[in-house]
């Protein structure tokens, strides 16, 4: 994982080094390059591998993905959103520069991530498909509807059933769209049951995070904790107690183990990244 | 024009139709709908018209246009930024709704000009060079790249050439990609004249802004004036006067005029509107 990681890391750079010096730049190169776990373009490469496909080809989607990702971090650590001053360790992107720059370098990373799979080389049908499912993913329905929701429910209590849909979208969505894209490039047949293990990941993602903003301390997690009590959010810790949400953080694992034992792949690598996820602290 | 204008605003609103019910949605309808001049899809499909094409199937990447262009104005109106609280004549959306609705109202509108153009149906390869036009002049060394420059000379002096650098890209970019695009379907000889014609109209048309912020009125103007003087910007007319600013506009019509009048299509539609652009009072 580590190799592929680096490779990420070294090419997300390559991608940002033909914008034009300035402030913007900066901004990006700061939060695409703070060393984030990489999770959303290690899943969709790592399922290319479970297909034993050549992953180089793909690898700018996989940039491409992890700038939306982290666009919308900038955005939602904005003071006018979640006003957070912590991310990945360091000080949030307006803290270290100023809300515009923050801004813009947001709206920036949105364009370079399309402006990205543009240059890719391969068959112009499948990019379009990728393309389409990605900013679908990233768009009002999808990613965005979660941001709403999220801060609707702000102040307001939220029951189980809205709380999950919440975080269908504003994490869901962009964790099941890199194993949605593998499977469009590797095997159509497959969506369906890559799209269920990434909406049961997702979950489970959120989940171990609302576990993790009571359980953990800033330093291990990189951002501030207790951030949802002081937002007055619901989550699965207020709602269920710790130890329910570590339960369905359990059996949402479980089921996404059986649903990858279900494909005709190569599950080693699918199932390392898994097991990864599952143990993480941060 | 005004034919145009109304099927223009009629798509905007369809093409909102099938995002989720939210104060997003309600945000983007309230900013996309505020019934602005269209001059940047006026531009494309103008173009298209003035090759004896048949526009409607292209309707729907004058509206893409028109989405990148509404979102760069909120994000530009944020506090953060140029802190506006006026914009075609109605509180902008950060004062209508709050910020954190601004922000992801713009996020989108960026969202869904890309999601509109991908479901054109079209050519794959066209569809994908359209695209990559489009997303560069808006991406981080276009517009973008202007934002962050017209920030950067806030309370700095800019000379003619630097005012003329941020022209280019914050106003430049999003009024020649409408020409640019139209080249590339109706016939991609003609790209850099069009492209010539473009930029020379977004420099016009900016110093014509600088000039009605010092002439005009907020009530015709539609968003406050003296507002580059507020921000001590570097303008034409601060740099060079009402006259001879004035002066610059007529010569660059001018040429504007010349070039058009140069390629072996139907002027009239082209003239009728630049001379719209040209009478501008707003």
């Amino acid at each position: 994982m580590d190799k592929l990681r680096n490779e990420i890391n070294q090419r997300l750079a390559e991608l940002l080094s033909p914008i034009k010096d300035g402030k913007v730049k900066e901004a990006m190169r700061y939060s695409l390059l703070a060393g984030g776990k990489r999770l959303r373009p290690l899943l969709f490469l790592t399922t290319l591998k479970a297909y034993g496909m050549e992953y180089h080809p793909y690898l700018d989607i996989a940039c491409a993905i992890e700038m939306i990702h982290t666009y919308s971090l900038i955005h939602d650590d904005l003071p006018g959103m979640d006003n957070d001053d912590l991310r990945r360790g360091r000080p949030t992107c307006h803290k270290q520069y100023d809300e515009a720059t923050a801004i813009l370098a947001g709206d920036a990373l949105l364009n370079q991530a399309m402006n990205t799979i543009l240059q890719v080389s391969m068959d112009d049908g499948l990019k379009i498909k990728i393309l389409t499912r990605l900013f679908a993913a990233s768009g009002a329905n999808g990613m965005i509807y979660g941001q709403q929701q999220d801060l609707y429910f702000e102040n307001r209590q939220a029951d189980i059933e809205e709380l999950q849909d919440i975080h269908k979208h504003k994490t869901g969505e962009l964790i099941a769209v890199g194993l949605q894209l593998a499977s469009l490039i590797a095997n159509e047949d497959d969506y369906d049951i890559w799209s269920q293990i990434g909406f049961d990941l997702g979950l489970a993602f959120q989940i171990q995070d609302d576990v993790l903003d009571v359980t953990s301390d800033s330093e291990t997690l990189g951002k501030n904790v207790g951030s949802d009590i002081e937002n007055n959010k619901s989550t699965y810790v207020s709602l269920l107690g710790i130890e329910e949400s570590q339960k369905r953080v359990d059996m949402l694992f479980k089921k996404c183990y059986e649903n990858v034992y279900a494909m005709h792949i190569n599950h080693g690598v699918i199932l390392e990244l898994l097991t990864i996820i599952l143990k993480r602290v941060n």
